[in-house]
């Protein structure tokens, strides 16, 4: 099933229809917000830049900037700016991943790279860098005091430094014999936390530059993250390939040091860990060869120490939300952060 | 001549001491300000970030920002947040187009993918994009109001974004048969003019926030822009391959359609135009084919052509700065936007 509708169609599993409603909403008003302000002259370089966010996607990001506002009592329509924003950063991370990683499909769909070759696709990917700030200015004219736009700006940039670090890492780890949890730790924070945390925080910097509820926000949104990337570890070893959009085991035939592959790697026997590194990276591998390592990883028990190692960062992302006052909104950044770790695609 | 100093060696001909001095002094603001800021961890992502930095370049960007501002009565140290952004910005797209244009040297260095390979290059890039923002917000501590700091990143973002728009153009005009001058003078604003229409515009965002000093401005870093691409274009056909840091005629070897080109092709005959065009874009062309295009190009007259069309726009540069108050700061731009047309490399 590809996917061309977001929101909704991207969590349909596991959540209640009053969160999937929301969603859907809050996808749409993003949505609506992003084709109005990314177009231009060339097509060419939009229709790639805006290719990945056509085929599909959770818009999750969004949906926590918008909740994370509501939650404190503003509007949607003053976050969209900001949640715009944090939408287009996750796209052009992910067109340039793809280039790197050489991933031929995503969300259902051939990747930018892929349909538009590698130099368009790096532009389309700075392009979605750029119109993330341009976009993000916008809170002005949504009511946003300038001092706060300012603060989000800085938030944005910080997050989006901390990502290429978290890239530079993932890459780097490909080469390496053996990775530390806690590297890998480190790394997911960086690659994935750091974008969910920027979310929650301009969510709330729309309401207010008060420590201790940007503190709150910001726990919430980096356990959120990072127990979501621990899941798709695990969807890349489990999932099933029609549901998440791209092929099965392609982190293994990347070489990516994800924590199933660290855990395993540090528990089986000298012979079984052969096996995996043989395959680990191993860009040829035929289906056989991947299945024999997923199996491999799998009997390590890696699949239960990652689904606890989520569920931790879910408690404390809940335990965070706990300073926010309590309204259907913030039960809706509880229900996402619980499924984060329960999610099937 | 490797030159590893930025600022002065990069600038040696035809500037008065004074100036020079001014290049020198600011190039040294900028680069320890850029420096302080600009480190973390992977320390492989940040060299990668950095090499071409540190390998020279005339820094003129921010020495555009710096005298803008000390043109109004500011300080050098108020606009060095700006000025390092607009160079951070610089340099990303300099990494980027490289790994584009296939480039292997650049500053008489090997280019970053060259060195750290296409994948880390691209993140290299990346976090260089997203340092520049970082970087402009600092702009707060140095006292620039909140309110001028979001306009100075709507206007850095939004440069940004049409030199995404202008690069694309360039990439796309190689697969052009034909290209009109009108075309060309709209890509290269784009690619080129714009970055330099924004260090200006940044420049006077230090100090105001009145239309008529920001349209001069603009105006001013516009058609130097303008002026020193077609100059770049110039060079690239007749300059000195040691003094310019990398290989002669690559623009005709890469397929690029220069303002040279596309007089020449509109100027020569049936017969001296197909010669060009067999060799336009011609990877593994010869020395001699390339040479025997460069003559046939020159042949046509499109040097002087080339040469009258940025003099306009540099007249056109220096009557936007008349509206200034006067002062020697202003005479640094004008000596600046004269050198533009000039300069050797």
């Amino acid at each position: 099933m590809n996917s061309r509708e977001s929101g909704v169609e991207g969590l349909s599993e596991g959540l209640s229809e009053r969160c999937k409603r929301y969603i859907a909403r809050v996808a749409g008003l993003v949505d609506g917000f992003i084709y109005a302000k990314v177009h231009g002259d060339p097509e060419d370089i939009y229709d790639a830049s805006l290719h990945l966010i056509r085929a599909g996607g959770k818009r999750l990001r969004p949906v926590i900037v918008v909740a994370s506002a509501e939650a404190l009592g503003e509007e949607a329509e003053k976050a969209l700016p900001f949640a715009a924003a944090v939408e287009l950063i996750h796209n052009f991370t992910l067109v340039h991943d793809d280039i790197m990683d050489r991933d031929e499909f995503r969300r259902g769909v051939p990747t930018v790279h892929k349909l538009w070759g590698e130099p368009m696709a790096i532009i389309a990917g700075d392009l979605l860098f750029a119109k993330a700030f341009e976009v993000l200015v916008d809170a002005r004219d949504k009511g946003v005091p300038s001092q706060r736009v300012v603060e989000a700006a800085r938030v944005l940039a910080k997050a989006s430094s901390i990502i290429a670090e978290g890239q530079s890492m993932d890459m780097m780890f490909e080469e390496e014999e053996e990775v530390e949890v806690e590297e890998y730790m480190r790394m997911v924070y960086k690659k994935t936390g750091a974008l969910f945390e920027a979310a929650a925080v301009l969510g709330g910097l729309t309401s207010t530059d008060e420590d201790n509820v940007l503190s709150a926000l910001s726990a919430y949104g980096r356990n959120f993250g990072i127990a979501f990337q621990i899941r798709d570890d695990i969807l890349g070893l489990v999932g099933d390939e029609e549901t998440i959009g791209k092929p099965l085991y392609s982190d293994i035939r990347e070489g990516k040091k994800t924590l199933l592959v660290i855990y395993a790697l540090s528990k089986l026997d000298e012979d079984a860990r052969e096996k995996i590194k043989m395959t680990l990276g191993k860009r040829d591998a035929t289906r056989e060869e991947l299945e024999e390592a997923a199996e491999l990883i799998k009997s390590s028990g890696a699949i239960d120490y990652a689904e606890k190692l989520a569920e931790y960062h879910v408690s404390q992302a809940l335990n965070a939300l706990k300073s926010l006052p309590s309204n259907e909104y913030r039960s809706i950044l509880e229900e996402l952060a619980l499924y984060a770790a329960k999610r099937v695609k």
